[in-house]
């Protein structure tokens, strides 16, 4: 691929430019001031390949507040752990439309539909602290050695922010509680969970960061998080349920496994190839960056690295 | 892949051998008499190549009735027309739990949430009816050229079991005309639906037939049913939403794009590689082959062709 | 309550009066053409007492559609014959609101919540069809001789309307067909259904005919229709099923049993005292007439004859 | 009524002893210890006459949890000082099958459908701390004013209980939070909602405090808590939604306007003659007292007392 460097590079800055106006059609999250209060103009987009090599343009070393894109690298701690034990706590289904995510929860006893919609992730959470002791800790460990970047951390006016804002979030954990699918309390899951999605990184960390997933487990060190069934389950998961509720649309229009966060990054994964990872702030009506997925599906259609 | 011919061989072998105990975990389908009589542990599996091989093992060039694979070739035709367009008719998300069908149906009003759903496969069959007037017949016309076997045709015992245990279809598709969102008539629809689904095929008829969306959309006879972005479009919708409410349980195990039907039978999609069908009648509680599932994971497992 | 006579004419005059400005708040049913037609300002009022009076104000004696008041005498002539076993094939719970009505029927397996909303009052006329052979014919025999009137009968040109706008109601008895709750064809059952609703009759000729259900089940000619218990239980299911999904509300403005027709009719029931019937085309979110639900409001308030 | 006096405790007798056995088709509440220790087979049934009298039979004079009963009075507190103003903050209308109670709150974006059900009853809770600051303690005066015992408390020991088991109260108040549709804190609400649950009242002591239902809002003292009109409006809300999701059965096989509570206590109003409570702590499936239905029904039998 070092060949293809300079192709590659040139496209990214293709897709940079042609991708910027569609900002144009979202919206910056606005649920909490701080995160309200970014320019939705901005796009950033980095890859970084199984070859070593990190590529980048635009607002590539900007950090932005990476929000659920966190919870695909919880699930994969978790599952290193777990392993299909996990699958007793949360499904693995794609949720359908939002407003079922509640009546999903009732109708399955307290068993959120996946790892990814909120629900899940305050059970995946809850498991990291069952292991660790430390959900948060935990993860920023395993972002800082696999970005090697040693300083990434909470945004602590985003955590607060989101925390003063968290009913629905308690309501989940509460609801969970009830059906006995949390152990430990619903105030320590709620406070990892706030700040494991509080944590503030760049596209270029990201793609490294989530290197592992396109190196079948492998981490920056050589030894394995996962294995390759299990890398490959993780990426599975992200492909059907990583983008909210358009995993559908996303399949369609990107062929890649991915993880958003309302944050505006998206996570997408080339198995084999590379991390590839863009941001724009600006968000569509199912909460993924407009900017971003037109970059990944130009991405995609240019050099046909879908998964399909 | 020639060279790799005797090793494939070995495998499916092997798989078909290991897999078959499994079908005592399931239940053929027994909603109608045509199907309930089928002996559930029968097993076969079939791989068609895109260097032209055809590799089979077990009751690999039995014909069963396809079933719901039928919708796959029915949605390719369908977007070969309509493209884009056909998304106005019908959604292409994941569907959640079934339960929710009807209540999405009404909440969306009148649109499914994906060509694979009864619901949705009724709309496709309603757009091939306005295309060319015969939805049935231009299914079986794809069928006979790709496979090269002229016999293909419906089970008409199937089709007449099928039509009088039809009230559920006949409530869908009353359901989607009072949205106004079929063409033609119920009757007319339903006609065609059911005898699409019971079509009878081999698992090596199959594999053939469905070579094109391994091929990225090319035919048998070299011309191009899809455009290669259509052929990765259709292997993500058989990714999401091909195994009923499975779907992230067969992309977890299996890794491929798939469609499986009532009668046993699951295709499964290798891009680039070729298309690999099992056909086992035993089915689990979400309607797939026990023991198809089972040899497809085999087979991607030992293979490592998913696409994760 | 001769006595009272000249007041109560006096009473329902000024109400009458008063109340026809709240037509402007509403819109008449437009779903079929033969209904869209009539004026929505029209208001008329009956009034007939257990005594025997008839009083009535406004367009008391303009017939019009009694759509699905039709359904309170259709469910006294089956109870009368089933019983309580009527409550195996229907519920009697109110609906909640509407988007539940398909899901509900799914959940609980085919059997419909209450016999008012569509797919209970289908499960009733095919009742009716078991009893009779002749649901439609049997209703207009007892319409017609409780209100004396030997000339009442079906509009046909509202049941042909109707008729090809039914795909909702063909959706909902395929689907209890499905769950073996019909017992009649899906086709007789929708044609009885259909005409039962579009039978024409007056205000006046509507009290008469609903005086048994304040009689406590005694009809014109000194005969019991049904028995105490059941006349009372016919009533509690008008007062927490008879008006859509604003039966509550209903209940908390009128506080009477009470069935409306989106043919702009309200028959309400005053146990002990008699029927009272409003008309006045123009009707609110839930179905129900707007100046029809403010005059029995005022009505109630006036005379204080509610069951609260 | 005095001359009824004799033949209505007679009445009283006989029901007591005759619906007594029917307490072994129920299940005595069992999700928190407090109330799990109570004997199945006690039977209580006191009723207060507008007349001034009270009658009673079996266990009416032992005290028990009312549990959902303190809503009945809750609401007619909150009604009394907010008018049609409530109805901003919480619906009146029955609330379908139980499955719906989470998704209707999703649906109707934190509005509660009616005030009896939990999430209904905490913003009613939350209206009394509005108005008063101590919601708890101004229905404990309501409560001891009417029945003339000053010494009805909190029971701590089922308050407690309640409370380490609250997990799903404190989800709903949490969601209906992030709606904005509470004013005080969750924990506030959530304290004065258990403690006023774990009120404890024999049924003399509830038939007297209630007995201002029956008499259109007149108390002990002369004056008036509602005013006719809203005294009416309380006992609509009662008949369509005081009875869980049997409310619909409730008031076919009673027909009054009554009140249920987990703790085997029912309140019923009869509008005008009296306040008829019983007590069996035996439950059935929708959560109402088995034995208590029982007598109540053979009651209103009996006397013809029904509102129908």
């Amino acid at each position: 691929m070092t060949a293809n460097g300079p192709d590659l590079q040139t496209l990214l800055d293709e897709i940079t430019l042609a991708a910027r106006p569609f900002a144009a059609r979202g919206r910056v999250a606005d649920y909490i001031p701080a995160l309200a209060s970014i320019d939705g103009a901005r796009l950033g987009m980095a890859l970084a390949t199984v070859e070593g090599e990190l590529l980048g343009s635009g607002d590539f070393e900007t950090r932005f507040s990476v929000q659920s894109i966190s919870k695909a690298f919880a699930l994969a701690l978790v599952l290193a752990k777990d392993g299909d034990a996990l699958w007793r706590r949360v499904g693995r289904e794609p949720s359908g439309n939002p407003f079922n995510s509640l009546v999903q929860l009732e109708v399955e006893h307290g068993v959120p539909r996946n790892p990814f919609i909120n629900a899940g992730a305050l059970v995946v959470v809850d498991r990291m602290l069952a292991h660790t002791g430390d959900a948060c800790g935990t993860l920023l460990d395993l972002l800082r050695r696999e970005s090697g970047a040693a300083d990434i951390d909470v945004d602590l006016v985003v955590a607060r922010s989101e925390a003063t804002h968290g009913h629905r979030n308690a309501a989940l954990a509460h609801f969970m509680a009830s059906y006995a699918n949390l152990e430990s309390s619903v105030v320590t899951v709620l406070d990892h969970y706030v700040r494991h999605c509080a944590i503030a990184m760049s596209c270029s960390e990201l793609a490294r960061a989530g290197l592992f997933l396109a190196r079948h487990g492998v981490r920056a060190d050589g030894t394995h998080l996962l294995t390759r069934s299990e890398a490959k389950r993780v990426n599975s998961i992200l492909l059907t349920c990583g983008t909210y509720d358009a995993a559908g649309d996303f399949a369609y229009r990107v062929g890649l496994p991915g993880k958003s966060g309302v944050g505006g990054g998206i996570l997408a994964v080339i198995p084999g190839r590379g991390c590839l990872v863009v941001w724009g702030p600006a968000l569509d009506k199912s909460g993924n960056s407009v900017a971003g997925v037109e970059a990944l599906d130009r991405f995609t259609t240019s050099t046909g690295w879908s998964v399909f």
